[in-house]
């Protein structure tokens, strides 16, 4: 943290004179000023909010307030008891990240509540309001007559002001590894994505749509919404009245059928996040969910949480070459498989292999009831000697990452977890990635509700005792909590590449990713695992491909934030590829991020700065459309000449008819450089830029 | 070896029925019957041949013959008491090469001449004649009169048929290391190449040049001058008569000055040799060098003479980064350095680290008369930790190339010989760079002369002893020794890349290496140490650059064969270029090699397939002129699709405006496809070929 600046400033509040009960609106506004919130109370007394950006409006007047279980709601027959304002201003330095600087700058305003009825129970409201966009919570503070809230409903509304272009996924309450649709918004049908057949779990209550949820206004402006700091509570889904364009938010329900979330006086809830940006590129620069967070919480976590490439024992499973588990004669997670793995990183400048399907287990796994009890995390195969592994990593500067499947059986996991963290630090293991595949056990519980909320974050805090680092499959979506705990590296949480190698829906579309960059992105890293070199590896599934070209394989590195990225693909098919120097050569933390084009959907290139180098790298990449696109380099250090790598599809690429066509050429850049890159069908680009010497 | 076929054939040999010193020619015809020689004695009784190719003269009537000391000359008066023809046809397999099956192909004519006179001394020529080319040598017999002979001059002549083009350079004593010239027969003139500034040692004494020396007739046949087996025998520079269009062989002084070459009899000369070629590339194909020497006298030596590629201690000192002396405070060959090069090369598929300067001495070497004593080849630097930089590398598996500077100081290395060796056989070094760089010690011995060519020869069987293979630099010309001793790994011996690092006169011109490809190269394997990529070094050198482009460099891991290869620039040039992954990838030992086209000084491309896989490489280089060039994949199997990864010359690329500009792309190729090639000037391009699986 550079420096912290917390100072109240001169409000244009305006409270108007007006008698309790009416119009006593209160307006906060960026520090730019170019959003701006209306507070008010309706008439009968309902918290009312309304959200401008440069004087339009953006979200239409909309009520906030809970149903409470065996308690009449809160949401009404209120008065403000007081506000206040202030002002919050501080550049803070992300351990790992996107950047290295922070500017956390808000205005905020702090509305206190209280029923003129006979409870008289208090609920305060805390309004952020940011340069790229807005953070809500709910206070629930100490006082009399409260003292156990059981929600059975936030109502929290997004009155929108037309029927938007809505990127969307269903509002599944188990997995979010649904394609986006693009739709306009009175076309959300979220219920019509239940039952995918390529899902282990999922379900589809109502027509709810998951976090982040971004769209276009007819003028062109882009709002994306979303919550931040998700602690002891469940998800958030947004509720969609397709007809009057408003949003209610939707908590995630629990075993509980009465009540979503349960919370002992006072607490707070999530914050509720709307990022507003004229251009789309700019909510992917935008730091509000992690501004949102508390700051780090872990001190300095640099010796144990170290960005990273991997490769690993994972996507031999998914096209079916070996098996995560033993009994099927073809296991793939032996100790000399794991050996070629780390020989290939060790040179490579890869810095750790993930090995999934080391311990027993793997036979009573998907399929089965009763799965507690099944997974230890200490038991290795006996054809996997785990302690040589490590020290032969260890030998050749390569790290182990660990592998956690739980196959949901939360509670088997949660009374192993110190045994298992502690083997690892044992062994100098400092990451694990984590699965939850399957039905939440106990019964009734969901994916992502307050219990398995509870979990994901328990575990992370757990794990930071042992150093270790997690990096969470079908887990919890990302709330910006890396920033309070560091050791929260990376996760899932999308459609991820492994769905190119079976699913039957054709695998991910060239749009998925330019969406998802503009969407999913928002909330935080990704461990998509691309790299995929062998694009249509007809020797294992002759039905299925990688629905990109090479190029944009690589882009990818750039373009899909993570500080683990895998290189994900056979190591065999890496060899003698000129292509996989740019996987060598990328960063995985960077310095700076700027965002050079981009429609969500369409086509984005972003470019990074590594922390430990000069050197910048660039990734764009397109939808199914081929495209032409300047870049501007007036990003770049003046004076300086960069040599430049340009990694691109090559003639007549096409992410179907000709898909590891690429082109690699050698120039010159400077910051006065303009250069136009030609992206085929489903292509993409990846330059690195390294200064002259 | 696979078969041998050894027998007697029926020819047509035509001996006219004439009376004794009148016609009694005799005709020996190559297998497919193109070549002919024709042999007869002069009215004189001179032994005389000439050489048809497909009934048209290419060498006319030639005597040969020699001036001995204090002895009456041996070269007429001769009768023929005997002649025989043979033929031979086997296979044999190299060790290693620019491909495994060698055939052997020829009909041999021994003739048996004695003079009338009263000595009655006997000398017999054996002629083989190939279907590329021909060889003959002199046989000394055992006979009465002739025990001890000192040759004060061979007499061989090759009287041309015309004023050819030819690519000579100078017939100097000491060093082969001038640039190529490109003349008329007629305008040889090699005393204007006397006193080069860059040469630690130069002599030339005649206007003469040394072979290979490749020329073109009128009609556009390729023939090019060498000889084959170069055994305790001087030099053969080829004295020229730019008027009467003759050479006559001239071999090399020696610091007895009264005579070139003494021997016992019985003895043999090397072959003097002849390859004939319509086509340019042919010459390069051609195995008629290798197939003149003897065969392997080692044995199996697979287990010691490895093909690797290779990175050094070494680019680093020609650039003026560091010194192989200690006193300069710029020691290149620190233990430090040398454990980064391993490194490097187990990161990349390079099997060896050549460290040069490793030893005392570097203080005294070039400058001083007095060099005897001063390197002894076991005492290391007190930098630099011999054992622990060999265990260093054992334990990344590469190998350590020793390094033994002469400093043409013969006799202190040949006393040491032993000692060396066994510390690199205790130490598992398998290989060892020798140099001979200045005046030859003791005084009035030449390089080329019959001393050193015993020093040399002798070096490589004593080592064979350690199972130690050498790579001499400022060597005896490679005259197919391989074939017998296949320790004999390559060698210098031609203006190498180290000049462009320092020449004044601007380095090795781009059309350097496509003469050396048809010339030099006939000779055997080059050690030119290609892959410089950052060109233009301005950093070290702003007035010295590398004349091609970087796709040249990378085209002469193909184009100049060796089965050591270079990967010369300085380490941290290599990072982050993809282009480094065909240097990587390509291979060092070879199945089959296919020159595809090529000019002498014009451009060249040969494809070559690795032994150890089913991988094709394809190397292009052109001289200053850009080319464009059609290449066609027939030669790869049939029913067969390669991915294709070719590396070409960037946009506008130019070896001296552009060099680094390169262009990557893949392709698929089949033994159908025809592709263009664009060349830059200076330029080149590599291809790798894999089949698809």
């Amino acid at each position: 943290m550079k420096y912290i600046q917390l100072s109240v400033l001169l409000f244009a509040v305006i409270m108007a004179s007006c008698t309790e009960k009416q119009s006593q609106e209160i307006v906060i506004a960026s520090p730019d000023n170019s959003i701006e919130i209306k507070f008010n109370l309706s008439e009968k007394g309902e918290p009312i909010y309304l959200v401008n950006y440069k004087n339009k409006e953006v979200i239409k007047s909309s009520t906030l307030g809970f149903n409470l279980k065996e308690l009449p709601s809160l949401k009404e027959d209120f008065k403000i008891i007081n506000s206040a304002t202030s002002s919050f201003n501080e550049t803070w330095q992300m351990p790992w990240g996107e950047q290295l600087d922070v500017v956390n700058n808000y205005n905020e305003l702090k509305i206190e509540l209280q029923e003129t009825s006979e409870l008289k129970r208090k609920l305060n409201i805390i309004f952020r309001v940011f340069n790229d966009g807005i953070g809500f919570r709910y206070e629930f503070p100490e006082q009399e007559n409260l003292k156990e809230v059981f929600i059975t409903d936030e109502n929290t509304q997004f009155n929108l002001t037309g029927d938007h272009q809505v990127w969307w996924t269903p509002g599944d309450w188990d997995i979010y590894e649904h394609l986006f649709n693009t739709t306009k918004f009175s076309k959300i049908d979220a219920l019509s994505k239940a039952n995918h057949p390529n899902l282990g779990q999922t379900y589809i209550p109502l027509n709810a749509v998951n976090t982040p949820v971004t769209m276009k206004t007819a003028s062109g402006l882009h709002v994306s919404f979303h919550e931040a700091a998700l602690v002891d509570y469940a998800d958030m889904t947004l509720k969609v009245d397709t007809t009057n364009f408003t949003m209610t938010s939707g908590l995630v329900g629990s075993a509980n059928n009465d009540y979503k979330v349960v919370r002992t006086v006072p607490f707070e809830t999530p914050w509720r996040t709307i990022q507003i940006a004229e251009k789309a590129g700019d909510l992917i620069e935008s730091k509000l969910i992690v501004n949102l967070n508390e700051p780090n919480k872990l001190g300095d976590v640099s010796s144990w949480v170290k960005p990273t490439k991997y490769t690993g024992i994972w996507w031999e499973m998914h096209l079916g070459k070996s098996s995560w588990d033993m009994a099927s004669g073809k296991h793939g997670a032996t100790t000399k498989n794991a050996k070629a793995f780390i020989d290939f990183s060790a040179k490579n400048n890869i810095g750790a292999v993930l090995v999934e399907g080391w311990n027993t287990g793997w036979e009573h796994w998907i399929g089965f009831e009763d799965r507690e009890g099944v997974f230890d995390f200490v038991t290795p195969y006996t054809d996997y000697d785990l302690k040589e592994v490590v020290r032969y990593g260890k030998e050749k500067g390569v790290e182990i990452i660990m592998h956690h499947e739980t196959s949901a059986a939360t509670q088997t996991y949660e009374k192993q977890q110190d045994t298992a963290y502690a083997l690892m630090q044992s062994l100098g293991i400092h990451a694990v990635k984590t699965g939850y595949v399957g039905k939440i056990l106990p019964k009734g519980e969901y994916h992502h509700g307050q219990y398995m909320v509870n979990q994901y974050n328990n575990a992370v805090i757990k794990a930071a005792k042992y150093k270790v680092a997690i990096n969470a499959h079908e887990p919890i979506k990302d709330t910006g909590l890396r920033r309070t705990y560091p050791n929260t590296i990376s996760r899932e949480g999308l459609r991820g590449q492994e769905f190119n190698a079976w699913a039957t829906d054709g695998g991910n579309p060239a749009e998925h990713l330019p969406i998802v960059a503009f969407t999913r992105m928002l909330a935080g890293p990704i461990d998509y695992t691309p790299g995929i070199f062998d694009i249509k590896f007809d020797k294992w599934k002759a039905e299925n491909q990688v629905n990109t070209t090479i190029a944009q394989q690589l882009a990818l590195y750039v373009v899909i934030y993570s500080p683990i990225q895998m290189a994900a693909d056979l190591i065999e098919k890496y060899e003698g590829n000129p292509a996989f120097e740019f996987i060598k050569d990328v960063g995985v933390d960077w310095q700076q991020t700027k965002v050079l084009n981009g429609e969500v959907g369409d086509f984005v290139t972003i470019a990074r700065k590594e922390r430990t180098s000069e050197n910048w790298f660039v990734g764009g990449i397109t939808d199914e459309n081929a495209r032409e696109m300047e870049l501007n380099f007036n990003f770049l250090s003046p004076n300086t000449i960069y040599q430049a790598f340009i990694y691109e599809d090559g003639k007549d690429a096409d992410w179907d008819k000709n898909p590891t066509a690429i082109n690699i050429r050698e120039i010159e850049i400077s910051n006065q450089s303009i250069i136009k890159m030609q992206l085929a069908p489903g292509g993409g680009f990846a330059i690195s830029l390294k200064p002259k010497k």
